[in-house]
């Protein structure tokens, strides 16, 4: 049986304690490995595959096509593809990816407080 | 070699384009599984092992003691212990924890306007 615990209320109206399914998977959509990178490079705008690829070092194109994959799934990444020749390919958030702007920027404001340079330094808090 | 993309900076002066180590860690620590839902349950307050696990369903007692751990050694959770008899263990969020607040309360808003609540249901966007 599940407890029910006390719910706090932001002034939005989101419940922040409490499980909720959507915020569940919402946090490890986003959070999946590489895939915040993707996101943060297309909030700039749409980019080609390489582009994608070249900003963000160590990601491979096999897992990049995978991540892109399933963000078009999401509804979070649009993929055009532009008639050639030369045929290309664009991505682009939605406007459901472009809503993620304020989440990933309260993240970077916070990684930028918070997460060391380096992720073998001792702990800060 | 890496390219240089161009730089949107926001109002606090995070640029949110180009890939930053940091930023990188930061949403795949907080993405990874389960973790959101953790700290989530932490934003109301202080919480003992069996109540954070009573409030996330699905979530084992060994993730959940894995995920703390994580959490404990990136300086978001501190772990304290009360003297006994009994010995009793509490989990609260850390200053950076705490701080995590924003970028929780603005994925649940995205999460509410944008996840389905069935997650085999076509995507909205």
């Amino acid at each position: 049986m599940q407890r029910v615990t006390k719910e706090k209320k932001s002034h939005n109206g989101v419940p922040l304690s409490g499980f909720c399914p959507r915020f569940h998977r919402a946090v490890e959509l986003v959070g999946r490995r590489w895939t915040g990178a993707v996101i943060r490079s297309l909030l700039s705008g749409s980019r080609r595959f390489n582009e994608i690829a070249e900003q963000v070092p160590g990601l491979s194109d096999r897992l990049l096509a995978a991540r892109l994959r399933e963000l078009e799934e999401a509804g979070i990444v649009r993929r055009d593809v532009e008639c050639g020749p030369p045929v290309r390919v664009a991505y682009t958030l939605t406007e459901a990816g472009t809503e993620l702007d304020g989440t990933m920027r309260a993240l970077a404001t916070w990684a930028e407080r918070w997460m060391p340079s380096n992720p073998r330094a001792k702990k800060r808090a």
